[in-house]
Protein backbone atom coordinates (compact mmCIF):
# COMPACT_ATOMS: atom_id res chain seq x y z
CA UNK A 1 0.00 0.00 0.00
CA UNK A 2 1.23 3.35 -0.69
CA UNK A 3 0.20 6.22 1.52
CA UNK A 4 0.54 9.64 0.72
CA UNK A 5 -0.39 13.05 1.85
CA UNK A 6 -1.55 15.88 -0.25
CA UNK A 7 -2.69 19.48 -0.47
CA UNK A 8 -1.18 22.69 0.41
CA UNK A 9 1.27 22.86 2.86
CA UNK A 10 0.02 22.57 6.54
CA UNK A 11 -3.59 21.41 4.97
CA UNK A 12 -2.44 17.82 3.98
CA UNK A 13 -5.35 15.62 3.71
CA UNK A 14 -4.74 11.56 3.46
CA UNK A 15 -4.82 9.64 0.76
CA UNK A 16 -3.39 6.58 -1.13
CA UNK A 17 -2.58 5.62 -4.42
CA UNK A 18 -4.51 2.42 -5.82
CA UNK A 19 -3.30 0.16 -8.23
CA UNK A 20 -3.80 2.14 -11.22
CA UNK A 21 -1.94 4.82 -9.52
CA UNK A 22 -4.89 6.63 -9.17
CA UNK A 23 -4.83 9.15 -6.00
CA UNK A 24 -7.84 8.44 -3.50
CA UNK A 25 -8.59 10.38 -0.50
CA UNK A 26 -8.35 8.76 2.49
CA UNK A 27 -10.38 12.03 4.68
CA UNK A 28 -13.55 9.86 5.36
CA UNK A 29 -11.27 6.93 6.85
CA UNK A 30 -8.48 8.52 9.09
CA UNK A 31 -7.89 12.25 9.89
CA UNK A 32 -4.05 12.11 8.49
CA UNK A 33 -1.28 9.78 7.97
CA UNK A 34 0.69 9.93 11.02
CA UNK A 35 1.72 7.74 14.25
CA UNK A 36 -2.02 6.99 15.30
CA UNK A 37 -2.56 4.99 12.05
CA UNK A 38 0.82 3.33 11.59
CA UNK A 39 0.32 0.31 14.14
CA UNK A 40 -0.29 -2.88 12.07
CA UNK A 41 -3.99 -3.59 12.94
CA UNK A 42 -4.94 0.15 11.51
CA UNK A 43 -2.88 -0.43 8.48
CA UNK A 44 -4.73 -3.96 8.02
CA UNK A 45 -8.25 -2.08 8.03
CA UNK A 46 -7.11 0.41 5.67
CA UNK A 47 -5.62 -2.45 3.34
CA UNK A 48 -8.92 -4.03 3.67
CA UNK A 49 -10.60 -1.38 1.93
CA UNK A 50 -12.16 -1.33 -1.38
CA UNK A 51 -10.13 1.51 -3.01
CA UNK A 52 -12.04 1.84 -6.22
CA UNK A 53 -15.02 2.93 -3.57
CA UNK A 54 -12.51 5.71 -2.64
CA UNK A 55 -13.33 9.40 -3.80
CA UNK A 56 -10.83 9.98 -6.42
CA UNK A 57 -8.80 12.89 -6.30
CA UNK A 58 -8.50 14.93 -9.44
CA UNK A 59 -5.94 17.43 -11.21
CA UNK A 60 -2.21 16.56 -9.66
CA UNK A 61 -1.90 18.16 -5.73
CA UNK A 62 0.99 18.77 -4.29
CA UNK A 63 2.64 15.72 -1.92
CA UNK A 64 3.27 16.48 1.14
CA UNK A 65 5.61 14.50 3.25
CA UNK A 66 3.97 11.44 3.73
CA UNK A 67 4.00 11.14 7.54
CA UNK A 68 2.38 13.66 9.54
CA UNK A 69 3.16 15.32 12.57
CA UNK A 70 6.95 12.89 12.88
CA UNK A 71 8.09 13.01 16.52
CA UNK A 72 11.46 12.24 16.11
CA UNK A 73 13.67 12.54 12.83
CA UNK A 74 16.82 10.41 13.34
CA UNK A 75 19.59 9.77 10.76
CA UNK A 76 22.21 7.40 10.61
CA UNK A 77 25.40 8.61 9.90
CA UNK A 78 28.46 7.37 7.66
CA UNK A 79 26.58 3.89 7.43
CA UNK A 80 27.65 2.94 3.92
CA UNK A 81 31.58 2.76 3.99
CA UNK A 82 32.37 3.82 0.51
CA UNK A 83 30.60 7.29 1.61
CA UNK A 84 32.77 7.16 4.77
CA UNK A 85 35.64 7.38 2.94
CA UNK A 86 34.89 9.69 0.63
CA UNK A 87 34.06 11.82 3.60
CA UNK A 88 37.86 11.36 4.69
CA UNK A 89 36.11 9.91 7.93
CA UNK A 90 36.43 6.10 9.38
CA UNK A 91 33.63 3.37 9.18
CA UNK A 92 32.33 3.78 12.97
CA UNK A 93 32.05 0.47 14.81
CA UNK A 94 29.38 1.41 16.08
CA UNK A 95 25.99 3.29 14.28
CA UNK A 96 26.15 7.19 14.65
CA UNK A 97 23.06 8.91 15.55
CA UNK A 98 22.32 12.34 14.74
CA UNK A 99 18.88 14.51 14.56
CA UNK A 100 17.43 16.15 11.73
CA UNK A 101 14.80 19.42 13.43
CA UNK A 102 11.47 18.12 12.84
CA UNK A 103 10.76 21.46 10.82
CA UNK A 104 13.37 20.87 8.30
CA UNK A 105 10.66 17.89 6.51
CA UNK A 106 8.74 19.02 3.37
CA UNK A 107 7.13 17.49 0.31
CA UNK A 108 9.06 15.02 -2.06
CA UNK A 109 8.86 17.65 -5.09
CA UNK A 110 8.90 20.73 -2.88
CA UNK A 111 11.71 23.63 -3.31
CA UNK A 112 14.75 23.04 -1.30
CA UNK A 113 16.01 26.62 0.28
CA UNK A 114 19.59 27.35 -0.58
CA UNK A 115 19.56 30.23 2.51
CA UNK A 116 22.13 33.22 2.29
CA UNK A 117 25.21 32.16 3.57
CA UNK A 118 24.85 28.13 2.74
CA UNK A 119 27.02 28.28 0.11
CA UNK A 120 27.90 24.63 0.52
CA UNK A 121 24.67 22.34 0.44
CA UNK A 122 24.76 18.61 -0.66
CA UNK A 123 22.19 16.10 -1.42
CA UNK A 124 22.12 12.86 0.21
CA UNK A 125 19.73 10.06 -0.61
CA UNK A 126 18.51 7.83 1.79
CA UNK A 127 16.15 4.89 2.91
CA UNK A 128 14.01 5.76 6.03
CA UNK A 129 11.82 3.84 7.74
CA UNK A 130 9.05 4.77 9.80
CA UNK A 131 7.74 3.51 13.32
CA UNK A 132 4.39 1.95 13.54
CA UNK A 133 4.73 0.34 16.78
CA UNK A 134 6.62 1.60 20.15
CA UNK A 135 10.53 0.11 20.47
CA UNK A 136 11.80 0.15 23.09
CA UNK A 137 15.07 -1.99 24.21
CA UNK A 138 13.87 -4.75 20.95
CA UNK A 139 15.86 -7.24 19.98
CA UNK A 140 16.84 -7.52 16.40
CA UNK A 141 15.10 -10.88 15.77
CA UNK A 142 11.53 -8.47 16.64
CA UNK A 143 13.00 -5.50 15.29
CA UNK A 144 11.19 -5.42 11.45
CA UNK A 145 7.67 -5.48 13.06
CA UNK A 146 7.91 -2.31 14.58
CA UNK A 147 8.20 -1.09 10.83
CA UNK A 148 5.08 0.48 9.66
CA UNK A 149 6.74 1.29 6.37
CA UNK A 150 9.75 3.03 4.60
CA UNK A 151 9.91 5.54 2.06
CA UNK A 152 12.28 8.12 0.05
CA UNK A 153 14.45 10.90 2.34
CA UNK A 154 16.81 13.48 0.84
CA UNK A 155 19.41 14.54 3.75
CA UNK A 156 19.91 17.77 2.49
CA UNK A 157 23.16 19.08 4.33
CA UNK A 158 24.79 22.35 4.77
CA UNK A 159 28.54 20.99 4.47
CA UNK A 160 29.88 24.35 6.38
CA UNK A 161 27.70 24.49 8.60
CA UNK A 162 27.52 21.06 9.45
CA UNK A 163 31.32 20.31 10.25
CA UNK A 164 32.92 24.56 10.52
CA UNK A 165 30.67 25.93 12.88
CA UNK A 166 31.16 24.47 16.49
CA UNK A 167 30.00 20.85 17.61
CA UNK A 168 27.63 19.11 16.68
CA UNK A 169 25.89 18.05 13.02
CA UNK A 170 22.51 19.40 13.84
CA UNK A 171 23.22 22.91 12.82
CA UNK A 172 23.96 22.07 9.32
CA UNK A 173 20.84 19.37 8.77
CA UNK A 174 18.25 21.20 9.88
CA UNK A 175 16.98 23.82 7.82
CA UNK A 176 13.79 24.22 6.37
CA UNK A 177 13.17 22.20 3.07
CA UNK A 178 16.24 20.42 4.31
CA UNK A 179 14.27 16.69 4.45
CA UNK A 180 11.94 15.94 1.13
CA UNK A 181 10.25 12.88 2.41
CA UNK A 182 7.94 10.68 0.49
CA UNK A 183 6.54 10.72 -2.01
CA UNK A 184 4.82 8.26 -0.38
CA UNK A 185 5.22 5.43 2.52
CA UNK A 186 5.05 2.42 0.85
CA UNK A 187 4.19 -0.15 3.76
CA UNK A 188 6.75 -2.95 4.86
CA UNK A 189 4.37 -5.63 3.64
CA UNK A 190 4.61 -3.93 -0.02
CA UNK A 191 8.67 -3.51 0.16
CA UNK A 192 9.99 -7.07 1.29
CA UNK A 193 13.60 -7.18 2.01
CA UNK A 194 14.65 -3.20 2.55
CA UNK A 195 18.58 -4.71 2.08
CA UNK A 196 18.24 -5.20 -1.48
CA UNK A 197 17.03 -1.56 -2.82
CA UNK A 198 18.86 0.58 -5.47
CA UNK A 199 18.96 3.95 -4.70
CA UNK A 200 20.02 7.28 -7.34
CA UNK A 201 20.31 10.62 -7.09
CA UNK A 202 21.17 12.93 -10.32
CA UNK A 203 21.51 16.67 -10.47
CA UNK A 204 20.08 18.54 -13.56
CA UNK A 205 20.34 15.14 -14.86
CA UNK A 206 23.72 14.18 -14.49
CA UNK A 207 24.08 10.87 -12.16
CA UNK A 208 25.57 11.63 -8.77
CA UNK A 209 24.31 8.87 -6.42
CA UNK A 210 24.23 5.17 -7.64
CA UNK A 211 24.39 2.53 -4.97
CA UNK A 212 22.27 0.06 -3.09
CA UNK A 213 21.23 -0.64 0.11
CA UNK A 214 22.68 -4.09 0.25
CA UNK A 215 25.83 -2.18 0.92
CA UNK A 216 24.31 -0.29 3.99
CA UNK A 217 27.09 -1.16 7.02
CA UNK A 218 24.42 -1.44 9.94
CA UNK A 219 20.87 -3.11 8.42
CA UNK A 220 17.81 -2.32 9.60
CA UNK A 221 17.23 -4.65 12.27
CA UNK A 222 20.69 -3.69 14.11
CA UNK A 223 19.53 -0.28 13.96
CA UNK A 224 15.97 -0.17 15.23
CA UNK A 225 17.63 -2.86 18.30
CA UNK A 226 20.64 -0.13 18.82
CA UNK A 227 18.88 3.11 18.91
CA UNK A 228 15.86 1.68 21.05
CA UNK A 229 18.33 0.81 23.81
CA UNK A 230 19.19 4.82 23.36
CA UNK A 231 15.59 6.04 23.44
CA UNK A 232 12.15 5.07 22.67
CA UNK A 233 10.88 4.65 18.42
CA UNK A 234 7.61 5.81 18.88
CA UNK A 235 4.99 5.94 16.16
CA UNK A 236 5.60 8.27 13.36
CA UNK A 237 9.17 8.78 13.79
CA UNK A 238 11.36 8.37 10.99
CA UNK A 239 14.77 7.09 10.83
CA UNK A 240 16.56 7.88 7.65
CA UNK A 241 19.36 5.04 7.24
CA UNK A 242 22.25 6.80 5.90
CA UNK A 243 23.63 7.41 2.42
CA UNK A 244 25.91 5.68 -0.42
CA UNK A 245 28.77 7.12 -1.94
CA UNK A 246 28.44 10.57 -4.28
CA UNK A 247 27.82 13.25 -2.37
CA UNK A 248 29.23 16.66 -3.33
CA UNK A 249 31.22 16.59 -0.47
CA UNK A 250 33.03 13.57 -2.14
CA UNK A 251 33.92 15.25 -5.64
CA UNK A 252 37.45 16.35 -6.55
CA UNK A 253 36.66 19.59 -6.71
CA UNK A 254 34.04 19.78 -4.21
CA UNK A 255 31.03 20.80 -5.84
CA UNK A 256 27.71 22.26 -4.16
CA UNK A 257 23.89 22.95 -5.03
CA UNK A 258 22.94 26.15 -7.02
CA UNK A 259 20.40 27.89 -7.22
CA UNK A 260 17.20 26.53 -9.45
CA UNK A 261 19.29 23.14 -10.44
CA UNK A 262 17.12 20.24 -9.98
CA UNK A 263 17.34 17.24 -7.76
CA UNK A 264 16.09 13.97 -8.68
CA UNK A 265 15.55 11.01 -6.41
CA UNK A 266 14.94 7.44 -6.87
CA UNK A 267 14.84 4.18 -4.72
CA UNK A 268 13.34 1.10 -6.20
CA UNK A 269 9.80 0.53 -5.11
CA UNK A 270 9.74 3.26 -3.34
CA UNK A 271 9.34 6.04 -6.08
CA UNK A 272 11.08 9.24 -7.33
CA UNK A 273 11.28 12.57 -5.83
CA UNK A 274 12.28 15.78 -7.65
CA UNK A 275 13.04 19.04 -6.25
CA UNK A 276 14.38 22.53 -7.53
CA UNK A 277 16.78 24.72 -5.21
CA UNK A 278 16.08 28.34 -4.85
CA UNK A 279 18.41 30.43 -3.26
CA UNK A 280 16.65 32.31 -0.31
CA UNK A 281 17.61 35.98 1.22
CA UNK A 282 17.99 34.48 4.07
CA UNK B 1 1.11 33.19 35.10
CA UNK B 2 2.36 29.76 35.78
CA UNK B 3 0.84 27.25 33.83
CA UNK B 4 0.83 23.37 34.47
CA UNK B 5 -0.12 19.99 33.04
CA UNK B 6 -1.19 17.74 35.46
CA UNK B 7 -2.09 14.22 35.41
CA UNK B 8 -1.25 10.89 34.76
CA UNK B 9 1.38 10.35 31.91
CA UNK B 10 0.07 10.81 28.62
CA UNK B 11 -3.05 12.39 30.37
CA UNK B 12 -2.06 15.20 31.49
CA UNK B 13 -4.73 18.33 31.82
CA UNK B 14 -3.77 22.22 31.42
CA UNK B 15 -3.91 24.13 34.30
CA UNK B 16 -2.38 27.12 36.40
CA UNK B 17 -1.17 28.25 39.64
CA UNK B 18 -3.35 30.99 41.08
CA UNK B 19 -1.91 33.60 43.33
CA UNK B 20 -2.39 31.56 46.79
CA UNK B 21 -0.17 28.63 44.83
CA UNK B 22 -3.70 26.61 44.31
CA UNK B 23 -3.97 24.57 41.23
CA UNK B 24 -6.77 25.48 39.14
CA UNK B 25 -8.06 23.20 36.14
CA UNK B 26 -7.90 24.98 32.46
CA UNK B 27 -9.61 22.26 30.44
CA UNK B 28 -12.86 24.55 30.35
CA UNK B 29 -10.61 27.23 28.53
CA UNK B 30 -7.88 25.28 26.60
CA UNK B 31 -7.08 21.48 25.52
CA UNK B 32 -4.03 21.59 26.46
CA UNK B 33 -0.48 23.82 27.18
CA UNK B 34 0.85 23.50 24.32
CA UNK B 35 2.23 25.37 20.92
CA UNK B 36 -1.16 26.52 20.25
CA UNK B 37 -1.81 28.40 22.73
CA UNK B 38 1.48 30.11 23.30
CA UNK B 39 0.99 33.09 21.03
CA UNK B 40 0.74 36.46 23.11
CA UNK B 41 -2.81 37.30 22.43
CA UNK B 42 -3.68 33.33 23.75
CA UNK B 43 -1.54 33.99 26.86
CA UNK B 44 -3.15 37.32 27.13
CA UNK B 45 -6.81 35.56 27.28
CA UNK B 46 -5.81 32.98 29.57
CA UNK B 47 -4.13 35.83 32.21
CA UNK B 48 -7.44 37.93 31.48
CA UNK B 49 -9.70 35.01 33.46
CA UNK B 50 -10.68 35.66 36.54
CA UNK B 51 -8.38 32.50 38.35
CA UNK B 52 -11.03 32.94 41.23
CA UNK B 53 -13.61 31.52 39.04
CA UNK B 54 -11.75 28.31 37.43
CA UNK B 55 -12.47 24.55 39.28
CA UNK B 56 -9.96 24.04 42.16
CA UNK B 57 -7.89 20.70 41.83
CA UNK B 58 -7.52 18.76 44.91
CA UNK B 59 -5.09 16.44 46.34
CA UNK B 60 -1.45 16.73 44.86
CA UNK B 61 -1.97 15.35 41.47
CA UNK B 62 1.20 13.77 39.64
CA UNK B 63 2.79 16.90 37.71
CA UNK B 64 3.55 16.60 33.97
CA UNK B 65 5.97 18.35 31.28
CA UNK B 66 4.58 22.07 31.43
CA UNK B 67 4.64 21.86 27.76
CA UNK B 68 2.50 19.17 25.55
CA UNK B 69 3.26 18.27 22.10
CA UNK B 70 7.00 20.02 21.90
CA UNK B 71 8.11 20.23 18.30
CA UNK B 72 11.63 20.11 19.24
CA UNK B 73 14.28 20.22 22.36
CA UNK B 74 17.14 21.95 20.99
CA UNK B 75 20.35 22.48 23.62
CA UNK B 76 23.09 24.46 24.18
CA UNK B 77 26.43 23.18 24.93
CA UNK B 78 29.03 24.63 26.77
CA UNK B 79 27.51 27.81 27.28
CA UNK B 80 29.42 28.39 30.63
CA UNK B 81 32.63 29.20 30.70
CA UNK B 82 33.56 27.77 33.91
CA UNK B 83 31.24 24.70 32.84
CA UNK B 84 33.05 24.48 30.11
CA UNK B 85 36.48 24.19 31.85
CA UNK B 86 35.76 21.68 33.87
CA UNK B 87 34.71 19.34 30.68
CA UNK B 88 37.72 20.01 29.50
CA UNK B 89 36.65 21.98 26.27
CA UNK B 90 37.07 24.85 24.86
CA UNK B 91 34.89 28.05 25.39
CA UNK B 92 32.88 27.88 22.05
CA UNK B 93 33.35 30.91 19.61
CA UNK B 94 29.93 30.82 18.83
CA UNK B 95 26.93 28.21 20.18
CA UNK B 96 27.58 24.75 20.18
CA UNK B 97 23.76 23.07 19.25
CA UNK B 98 22.36 19.76 19.51
CA UNK B 99 19.29 17.97 20.07
CA UNK B 100 17.56 15.83 22.69
CA UNK B 101 14.66 13.23 21.71
CA UNK B 102 11.33 14.78 22.58
CA UNK B 103 10.70 11.12 23.91
CA UNK B 104 13.26 12.14 26.71
CA UNK B 105 10.44 14.73 28.14
CA UNK B 106 9.22 14.18 31.53
CA UNK B 107 7.44 15.65 34.54
CA UNK B 108 9.18 17.49 36.98
CA UNK B 109 9.40 15.44 39.50
CA UNK B 110 9.32 11.81 37.67
CA UNK B 111 11.95 9.13 38.12
CA UNK B 112 15.09 9.68 36.33
CA UNK B 113 15.45 6.19 34.85
CA UNK B 114 19.40 4.82 34.91
CA UNK B 115 19.22 2.10 32.31
CA UNK B 116 21.54 -1.25 32.51
CA UNK B 117 24.65 -0.09 31.21
CA UNK B 118 24.51 3.46 31.97
CA UNK B 119 27.27 4.21 34.40
CA UNK B 120 28.16 7.81 33.89
CA UNK B 121 24.22 9.38 34.37
CA UNK B 122 24.89 13.07 35.00
CA UNK B 123 23.06 15.95 35.58
CA UNK B 124 22.79 19.41 34.19
CA UNK B 125 20.17 22.08 35.97
CA UNK B 126 19.34 24.61 33.41
CA UNK B 127 17.29 27.48 31.95
CA UNK B 128 14.82 26.38 29.03
CA UNK B 129 12.34 28.70 26.88
CA UNK B 130 9.85 27.66 24.90
CA UNK B 131 8.67 29.65 21.89
CA UNK B 132 5.27 31.21 21.82
CA UNK B 133 5.21 32.70 18.17
CA UNK B 134 7.22 31.67 14.74
CA UNK B 135 10.83 32.54 14.41
CA UNK B 136 12.75 32.57 11.26
CA UNK B 137 15.70 34.34 10.96
CA UNK B 138 14.73 37.09 13.08
CA UNK B 139 17.25 40.36 14.78
CA UNK B 140 18.53 40.06 17.99
CA UNK B 141 16.00 43.18 19.09
CA UNK B 142 13.02 41.41 18.32
CA UNK B 143 13.91 37.96 19.76
CA UNK B 144 12.07 38.18 23.14
CA UNK B 145 9.27 38.85 21.66
CA UNK B 146 9.14 35.05 20.32
CA UNK B 147 9.45 34.10 24.13
CA UNK B 148 6.20 32.81 25.59
CA UNK B 149 7.66 31.95 29.24
CA UNK B 150 10.53 29.61 31.11
CA UNK B 151 11.31 26.69 32.85
CA UNK B 152 13.60 24.39 34.33
CA UNK B 153 14.92 21.81 32.77
CA UNK B 154 17.37 18.90 33.82
CA UNK B 155 19.20 18.35 30.76
CA UNK B 156 20.55 14.45 32.41
CA UNK B 157 23.37 12.82 30.76
CA UNK B 158 25.24 9.68 29.99
CA UNK B 159 28.46 10.74 29.82
CA UNK B 160 29.81 7.67 27.82
CA UNK B 161 26.94 7.43 25.43
CA UNK B 162 27.66 11.08 24.88
CA UNK B 163 30.96 10.63 24.22
CA UNK B 164 32.55 7.54 23.75
CA UNK B 165 29.92 5.79 21.92
CA UNK B 166 30.91 7.43 18.46
CA UNK B 167 30.18 10.85 16.96
CA UNK B 168 27.17 12.98 18.68
CA UNK B 169 26.04 14.04 21.55
CA UNK B 170 22.25 12.72 20.90
CA UNK B 171 23.02 9.22 21.91
CA UNK B 172 24.09 10.35 25.70
CA UNK B 173 20.95 12.89 25.67
CA UNK B 174 18.38 11.22 24.50
CA UNK B 175 16.91 7.90 27.25
CA UNK B 176 13.30 8.21 28.28
CA UNK B 177 13.09 10.52 31.55
CA UNK B 178 16.46 12.52 30.99
CA UNK B 179 14.29 15.80 30.29
CA UNK B 180 12.54 16.62 33.10
CA UNK B 181 10.84 19.75 32.54
CA UNK B 182 8.67 22.08 34.90
CA UNK B 183 7.23 21.87 37.75
CA UNK B 184 5.53 24.85 35.51
CA UNK B 185 6.23 27.47 32.55
CA UNK B 186 6.26 30.74 33.72
CA UNK B 187 5.25 33.41 31.25
CA UNK B 188 7.67 36.00 30.05
CA UNK B 189 5.85 38.84 31.99
CA UNK B 190 6.77 37.13 35.21
CA UNK B 191 9.94 36.13 35.26
CA UNK B 192 11.55 39.69 33.93
CA UNK B 193 15.50 39.84 32.93
CA UNK B 194 16.12 35.94 32.40
CA UNK B 195 20.08 37.19 32.74
CA UNK B 196 19.68 36.85 36.43
CA UNK B 197 18.46 34.01 37.66
CA UNK B 198 20.22 31.61 40.50
CA UNK B 199 19.79 28.15 39.34
CA UNK B 200 20.70 25.05 42.54
CA UNK B 201 21.04 21.28 41.76
CA UNK B 202 21.37 19.25 45.36
CA UNK B 203 22.38 15.75 45.12
CA UNK B 204 20.73 13.71 48.29
CA UNK B 205 21.00 17.12 49.64
CA UNK B 206 25.00 17.76 48.59
CA UNK B 207 25.11 21.24 46.77
CA UNK B 208 26.32 20.36 43.02
CA UNK B 209 25.66 23.47 41.13
CA UNK B 210 24.91 26.65 42.61
CA UNK B 211 25.45 29.66 39.33
CA UNK B 212 23.32 32.03 37.88
CA UNK B 213 21.71 32.86 34.32
CA UNK B 214 24.26 35.92 34.80
CA UNK B 215 27.36 34.14 33.76
CA UNK B 216 25.90 32.88 30.06
CA UNK B 217 28.20 33.04 27.56
CA UNK B 218 25.33 33.14 24.93
CA UNK B 219 22.51 35.10 26.13
CA UNK B 220 18.83 34.02 25.28
CA UNK B 221 18.30 36.91 22.82
CA UNK B 222 21.75 35.87 20.42
CA UNK B 223 20.46 32.06 21.11
CA UNK B 224 17.21 32.80 19.54
CA UNK B 225 18.24 34.50 16.37
CA UNK B 226 21.26 32.69 15.61
CA UNK B 227 19.07 29.43 16.00
CA UNK B 228 16.77 30.68 13.79
CA UNK B 229 19.12 31.99 10.92
CA UNK B 230 19.39 27.31 11.11
CA UNK B 231 15.90 26.20 11.25
CA UNK B 232 12.99 27.58 12.17
CA UNK B 233 11.82 27.76 15.87
CA UNK B 234 7.75 26.88 16.31
CA UNK B 235 5.32 27.61 18.57
CA UNK B 236 6.04 25.28 21.61
CA UNK B 237 9.50 24.45 20.80
CA UNK B 238 12.27 24.28 23.98
CA UNK B 239 15.27 25.64 24.11
CA UNK B 240 17.65 24.62 26.99
CA UNK B 241 20.65 27.03 27.14
CA UNK B 242 23.36 24.91 28.95
CA UNK B 243 24.69 23.95 32.29
CA UNK B 244 26.38 26.08 35.05
CA UNK B 245 29.65 24.08 36.09
CA UNK B 246 29.17 21.58 38.99
CA UNK B 247 28.62 18.59 37.20
CA UNK B 248 29.52 15.00 37.86
CA UNK B 249 32.01 15.35 34.78
CA UNK B 250 33.65 17.82 36.25
CA UNK B 251 34.63 16.42 39.91
CA UNK B 252 38.02 14.67 40.81
CA UNK B 253 36.86 11.87 41.01
CA UNK B 254 34.38 11.92 38.64
CA UNK B 255 30.63 11.12 39.96
CA UNK B 256 27.62 9.30 38.59
CA UNK B 257 24.31 9.19 39.40
CA UNK B 258 23.35 6.10 41.79
CA UNK B 259 20.17 4.14 42.23
CA UNK B 260 18.10 5.92 45.09
CA UNK B 261 19.43 9.48 44.53
CA UNK B 262 17.89 12.20 44.27
CA UNK B 263 17.92 15.35 42.48
CA UNK B 264 16.71 18.65 43.76
CA UNK B 265 16.72 21.73 41.15
CA UNK B 266 16.02 25.51 41.93
CA UNK B 267 15.81 28.30 39.86
CA UNK B 268 14.68 31.88 41.10
CA UNK B 269 11.59 32.66 40.26
CA UNK B 270 11.26 29.37 38.05
CA UNK B 271 9.94 26.71 41.37
CA UNK B 272 11.85 23.15 42.22
CA UNK B 273 12.12 20.03 40.44
CA UNK B 274 12.76 16.75 42.21
CA UNK B 275 13.69 14.06 40.61
CA UNK B 276 14.86 9.93 42.38
CA UNK B 277 16.97 7.84 40.07
CA UNK B 278 16.08 4.63 39.59
CA UNK B 279 18.13 1.59 38.32
CA UNK B 280 15.96 -0.28 34.96
CA UNK B 281 17.01 -3.36 33.52
CA UNK B 282 17.01 -1.99 30.65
Amino acid sequence: MKLVRYGNRGEERPGLIDNDGTLRDLSGEVSDIDGSVLAPHRLRALAALDSTALPKVDGTPRLGPCVGRVGKLICIGLNYSDHAAEAGMAVPPEPIIFMKATSAICGPNDDVELPAGAEKVDWEVELAFVIGTRAKNVPEADALSHVAGYCILNDVSERSWQAERQGQWTKGKSHDTFAPMGPWLVTADEVGDPHDLGMRLTVDGESRQNGSTRTLIFGIPHLISYLSGFMTLEPGDVVTTGTPPGVGLGMRPQVWLQDGQVMRLEIDKLGVQEQKCVRTKA
